[in-house]
């Protein structure tokens, strides 16, 4: 029997999406999955007549493929993704290659990466985003491993992308958990833009009272300009939608607790260990933590009081300004992302390709935008760009947008609707900008109660006043 | 020779003060350091002529004490607590007490608890608030561990604790982790504190372009109010001292560059991990590190345009407006702490008493402030109570104060000043008070790209919607 070009570990339905895209590319597919129920149900099914090879112990999987082998591990990100890679390790030849698809956290992936490069083996940790159906039909893919690894399977992750006109969403990260990395990255953005359309839905229903169908033909209408992204179209056709049961619009039967999976967390735990000032997606998730408490916002709702929207000026005026706010915030999340994308490659040595990060995200991702096609302009025209707020377009934006932006948050903070994330945003901006924050004060607060010393804006050194 | 009562290791400035205090206070103190360099010089200095032991081995050391034996270790937290506690554990008895006094990150207390528990020690992780001068003079102590450790060496730490009307600023936190865990929640909140005193100062220098005499008098006369604490009362003073060079207020040679030791970076960490939404003290820290990114904000100031602060309304209104922003933030703030420390409490069952916690604040540390007795106030009326801001005090507080704070906030919007503290607080109140926030739209998009589900808001179940 021939050899098959690569192997899948793990066939629950991310492991099989993705085996039967690679196979429909034309690649010879073997898969495992440690109870054989799911090989046999894959190969009657999905798989019948295709060229997908089911093995059913890791010696016959290993046996199967060509050297060097390429062995996609499709498993639980954590414990299992170990025990996977030990069980493998045994069967396997110098400069074979084991690839973890899963959505592993980026230490564990420098560690599997070390561990492995230890014994002669090469390894692959990548990202993959566009759930289920990205799986099967062409999802964004960001590899992190050696280089060497990632041109032996190019040829397949290239092929089984997402495309943008006709550029595949796929391209080598940089070292071990750079790819990772970047996906966890991506993942924090999306929490960001949701948040913002979140923030502005709320405006645009508690200040103005419009009703889902209004709401619809704005996200559409917002769609079309710079707004233009995945997740705005989705946004204007949620709202087109209702319930069949109540007849109410769907959003309307939907309870407002968000869930998550946590790597939004970890995107602002990154951020803090690397002295990244991620404020805006870190917003973002304390606000979905606030909005899952939701039996303690309807007690605390009874007892707490606040001012009533009111509302007297210019409607489409307003909608507007709010559209302009949550672009420009829109705009200082995306620099805070890759700000701290920029630390991140400094701080493990990833030489991280900024414009090129945009480009993929164009397909597969949930963030997928024109938008991304500016970023990537933005580091054609400065590859050290040190933050997007700085470049010509995305700074001309701003300051163009900033009155409106003001406006909003000072209407919502008059009016009582929480905008945390439109006012992060807008205070990073207020402190970048800012040549003299009050830090000095804190520095002399700090060198008071603690003597830990400070620096002087007229010299060189280190300084401690005596002040008692 | 009589044996000594307790024995102390690691003589550096923090080690070599409590050791102090401790002998003060009348007990026989054995200590040690891994260099004897150090054991030298105090017994030949600030130890001359008291009942302080030099020992210069750790067997020597072990064996000065009576059972069970109780030993402080100050060392650098990390590596050097787990060696210090390895080369002290061979020579020690079932029953006697390690103390871990240096600034541990919890998970550590916790792991270090359960091994020496196993190997039939008691252990002791605890909180040391004051910095040096606390150490000698009586500082604020957070003890976790086992109870019955605690009830041995209670005499001895609530000797050498700071006093608050008689009482001593220690009391029992609770199991393992939990003392350097509230000490770690106390230094976020002092983070808190600063950052909020710092938007107050920069929006009186900004907008009502006052000078350090003027911001003196008002943080003096702050002081005797409801701000009343030591971070307001020192930073009246600060204004106060003026740099002998150069003849310029201290502040104003002072470079606006925060520094940090990271302990208010772990409490934000463990807010993400517990689910705590505990933004103001989060955007404390971005804020540091917004500021220590000197050269890159004077850059940008030069390419980044915002509005110029302008002011024509009634000065004293606007001071006095500033404040009440400041106390409502403050108010947000410690709620959040507390919120936080209660997840804790339940994650790792800890039973915090969360008014005591309040009450040893009040003496040592840098948060203390008359506002802690509204805290423990707060705890008494309700030990269950859920968050402060339910409380019939802080309630009416936020309430009569909103108004002020939300006209501040407007302003500094406005005004291009960043207030990231008091914006997120505000954020906060009005989430937390909102029956209703936005998150149905972003279950709906969860639902809608990745299938994830969501609840309803008229019946009980887990529901998903054909989308498309």
């Amino acid at each position: 029997m021939s050899k098959q070009q690569i192997g899948v570990v793990g066939l629950a339905v991310m492991g099989k999406n993705l085996a039967l895209n690679i196979e429909s590319k034309g690649f010879a597919v073997s898969v495992f999955n440690r109870s054989p129920q799911k090989t046999h149900d894959l190969l009657e099914n999905e798989a019948k007549g295709k060229n997908m090879h089911g093995t059913f112990s890791i010696e016959e999987f290993v046996e199967s493929l060509e050297k060097p082998r390429k062995i996609l591990i499709m498993v639980q990100a954590g414990a299992a993704t170990d025990a996977t890679i030990d069980q493998l390790v045994p069967h396997l030849d110098e400069g074979d290659i084991i690839i973890d698809g899963g959505n592993a956290f980026f230490p564990d992936t420098q560690r599997r990466s070390k561990d492995l490069e230890a014994k002669g083996l090469r390894f692959i940790g990548t990202g993959v985003s566009g759930g289920e159906e990205g799986a099967l039909l062409g999802p964004a893919i960001m590899p992190g491993g050696q280089e060497s690894a990632y041109e032996i399977v190019k040829p397949i992750f290239t092929a089984i992308s997402a495309k943008v006109n006709g550029d595949p969403c796929c391209t080598y990260i940089g070292p071990d958990g750079a790819g990772h990395y970047v996906k966890m990255v991506h993942n924090g953005i999306e929490y960001g833009d949701m948040q913002l359309i979140g923030e502005a839905y709320h405006l645009l229903k508690d200040v103005l009272h419009l009703d889902a169908k209004e709401l619809h033909s704005i996200f559409t209408e917002w769609n079309k300009g710079e707004l233009d992204s995945y997740l705005i179209e989705i946004t204007a056709d949620i709202f087109s939608q209702y319930d069949e049961e109540t007849g109410k619009p769907m959003v309307d039967v939907i309870l407002d607790a968000a869930g998550q999976k946590g790597t939004g967390k970890w995107t602002s735990q990154s951020a803090l260990d690397l002295g990244v000032p991620l404020s805006m997606i870190t917003e973002s998730v304390f606000s979905r933590f606030l909005s899952a408490m939701k039996e303690e916002r309807v007690a605390a709702s009874k007892i707490l009081t606040g001012p009533t929207p009111s509302f007297d000026g210019n409607k489409e005026e307003f909608i507007e300004n709010v559209r302009k706010a949550l672009f420009a915030s829109k705009i200082v999340s995306y620099a805070q992302g890759f700000a701290q994308m920029r630390a991140a490659s400094d701080e493990y040595g990833w030489d991280l390709k900024y414009g090129n990060i945009a480009m993929i995200f164009r397909g597969g991702c949930i963030i997928r935008s024109q938008f991304l096609q500016n970023i990537k302009d933005a580091y054609d025209r400065d590859a050290a760009l040190k933050n997007l707020l700085l470049d010509e377009y995305f700074k001309d934006v701003v300051e163009n947008y900033q009155d409106a932006w003001r406006k909003v948050i000072a209407s919502a903070v008059t009016n009582g609707i929480p905008v945390p994330g439109f006012s992060s945003a807008l205070s990073y901006y207020d402190s970048y900008r800012t040549e003299r924050l009050p830090a000095n004060l804190l520095q002399a607060q700090r060198d008071y109660f603690g003597a830990h010393t400070f620096k002087r804006v007229d010299k060189e050194g280190v300084f401690h006043h005596h002040w008692f």
